[in-house]
């Protein structure tokens, strides 16, 4: 019988990419997308599709209203989105888009999945490169919820199993988790990297995730096949994100 | 100034309690109850007004489907709530009503809230003694948690503050939190602990939480002022509850 795990799910190229990276590991992957108010139906909807796609057992979604709490521009509906950040600007300091204790909520989610369903294995798409200024996206922090998860649950005090926080594209590239995507058969072009899509989904262009992600395909060669609110074509996006002709 | 602090409240003895606590050790309180999906809607008024006489600078809600992941007596609606368990059966295993990863799910959520207002002291009314199946109410998932804490935001990584998990009921008996919260001045009778109560917020007498209390309530030696479902006057429910006369 195959080992059961739970992969956090948004629809997004990496944690999409991490779902398909865990069904070729031969996991039965029960996906969890946690709509935390920030999304629009859409990108549900596009999580719950490239779910299906990828052969999960089971998708579900919570909804956690974090906007009781705010903090953070994507919560927050007094709080903008940036846009069109500098390559330094984005690489320095923790922005705004940061949503506080995020990945320790989400992974607190899971983990209630993971013990209903008998799991013990957590698959996230942290990574630590491109996102190198928030702090819940380090090895050190998944290290300290492992620990966590095995004394705060039922199933880890009567020693049945121990947790473990997969976070197989840590340290890779955007270009490298592009190139994986496309290896692991991801409709790449299905996946919704952008924090500020409009309610048919297409992409900003402009966000921190939409800058991060172009640049990726730059990087990699291969030309973005997003679609974005503004009508340009993918080979034409991809030469304003070079600078070459 | 004072230092601020997040304080989990549900409502019930112990979370009042802890507040009260935290109001008399001087903090400004940030109330945050978790509506996990279990709850009338008299549970969360009942929690508003306690805040608001314990003077909280700030009373939030944030509403968490569980629902979506059942797996608890307390969130699944195909399980029932136990009732008149034995003395033996209420401490003995881990009870139905344990709601996978609840606490690191609720401190999560905290956790949040904390940095956002910029907070480093969260408290919670866990308790070792009376919840001794409960895996997330032991001093060692506690302290990890305290740990994530620091590792998991952005105020902790840049050395802001030290995050510091306080559960001053964590020791205490049943007997010792009903005294406490009296010398505190809570209207312990507005506390409601019930597992399992009625529209109008009246305990069912039965579950696991009622029985722990009526028996702190019997070992104190006090009058139980709770208002239950079935219309027995406080002072036989006492003589009920000691079995003496």
């Amino acid at each position: 019988m195959s080992r059961r795990a739970v992969v956090l799910m948004s629809g997004g190229l990496d944690s999409t990419t991490t779902c398909a990276w865990a069904r070729e590991q031969g996991y039965t992957v029960y996906a969890l997308s946690v709509d935390y108010g920030q999304r629009h139906r859409v990108e549900l909807e596009r999580a719950r599709y490239l779910a299906g796609r990828l052969g999960v057992a089971e998708h579900r979604v919570v909804r956690v209203d974090l906007r009781a709490i705010g903090g953070s521009a994507l919560t927050a509906e007094e709080l903008a989105v940036p846009k069109d950040r500098t390559p330094e600007e984005l690489t320095t300091g923790i922005p705004i888009t940061y949503v506080p204790a995020r990945n320790t909520l989400l992974l607190a989610l899971a983990l209630g999945y993971a013990e209903t369903i008998g799991a013990f294995d957590i698959f996230i798409g942290a990574n630590v490169l491109d996102y190198s200024g928030y702090p819940d996206c380090r090895p050190e922090f998944l290290q300290a919820f492992e620990t966590l998860a095995q004394l705060a649950t039922q199933a880890g005090v009567e020693g049945r199993g121990r947790f473990r926080i997969h976070a197989p594209l840590l340290h890779l590239t955007k270009a490298d988790i592009i190139r994986e995507a496309y290896r692991l058969g991801v409709e790449v072009h299905q996946t919704l990297s952008c924090y500020d899509p409009d309610a048919a989904g297409r992409a900003c262009g402009h966000c921190d995730a939409c800058l991060l992600r172009q640049k990726g395909f730059a990087e990699a060669g291969l030309v973005d096949p997003t679609e974005y609110q503004s009508e340009v074509s993918p080979a034409e996006r991809n030469l304003t994100v070079t600078g070459r002709p």
